[in-house]
């Protein structure tokens, strides 16, 4: 994590981007790369919930019965590939993963987690308290009978937030065939920015 | 590879899918992760370029002098996530990439590199004699003078054709919660079908 003074250029054009994209639901999703135990690796659409406040970090959540928080927990690197598809432009953020679950022990990571939980839908909260994701199907699960849990309540345990910390960031736009690359300098306080070839 | 004889069924959705998103041309477009050299995961927007002919292999298509490119033959794990904006349904797709360049001895393989460079745009042809893309740019780059390579003659050096052999398909529908796991069996000749919670 670091501290926002001046924000840096990939996360203004990201904005920009966003901004323009606002009328597009899709385009808060987002795909997410990360190393299974065996060393293969992992893919799949994830949605943005934000900047982790006060950092350039990227919050996005996860049900701590998911694979991929098992996966993070062992390998914390991870890839994001940002496509907007409008504007033809590609973010690819690359970083390490913290995943904050209910027993996460850092009081800020834990009232983001909180904070994030509290913005989300009833029918997303809901989607917690269902039988374990990507188990097989038995026919047996049982849905809850509860109503989801009110958006003041605390988090669920199976609740996970999920912060990227981004390290690398390589800015590409179809249209007017420009690339960069940013990268975090060794102290973590100043972004370099490099032109490439598109 | 292994040879088409009835179609599995991850790939008649597939199908179904990209018949209903005819209209949305970025519905071509999916994120492919693979392992860097120093085994961080990579991730990046690609275009689908249609299946290998006989055979449910994905192609898609690189400079080769891209890092995927490099990457793919030190480490050829790879997973594809592609979601479907209007139904919003997503395909995880993990397999093994093979990389056709211009010195891949199967004749079959590079007959479909052949197939596929044909099937391109002039404007897709011509960025394949850009100077190499992904590199720091200099302001000292120039720029081809010739035209474009006829879609006739055989694929410039710099095209590279990839293959990714399907081993294990994750389908996911959002809106109905309906979640199959696809898996290719040791023999490699047919599909298992697993339901699992959404």
């Amino acid at each position: 994590m670091m501290a926002t003074k001046t924000l840096p250029a990939w996360r203004t054009k990201l904005q920009a981007s966003l901004q323009r994209h606002e009328g597009v639901p899709f385009s808060k999703f987002f795909q997410l790369a990360t190393i299974k135990p065996d060393g293969r690796p992992s893919n799949r659409t994830v949605v943005f919930r934000g900047f982790l406040e006060g950092t350039n970090d990227i919050q996005l959540v996860s049900d701590i019965r998911y694979n991929k928080v098992a996966e993070a927990a062992r390998n914390p690197a991870a890839e994001v590939a940002w496509y907007f598809t409008d504007s033809r432009e590609q973010y690819r953020l690359s970083g390490l993963l913290t995943m904050v679950g209910p027993d996460h022990e850092n009081q800020a990571l834990q009232d983001a987690r909180a904070a994030v939980w509290r913005g989300m839908s009833d029918k997303a909260r809901a989607q917690y308290l269902w039988p374990a994701p990507g188990a097989p199907k038995t026919g047996k699960e049982e849905m809850p009978q509860q109503p989801p849990p009110a958006a003041d309540q605390p988090p669920l345990p199976t609740f996970c937030l999920s912060v990227l910390s981004v390290k690398e960031v390589d800015y590409y736009e179809t249209n007017g065939q420009t690339r960069y690359k940013y990268s975090l300098d060794g102290s973590g306080d100043s972004w370099q920015e490099l032109e490439l070839n598109a």
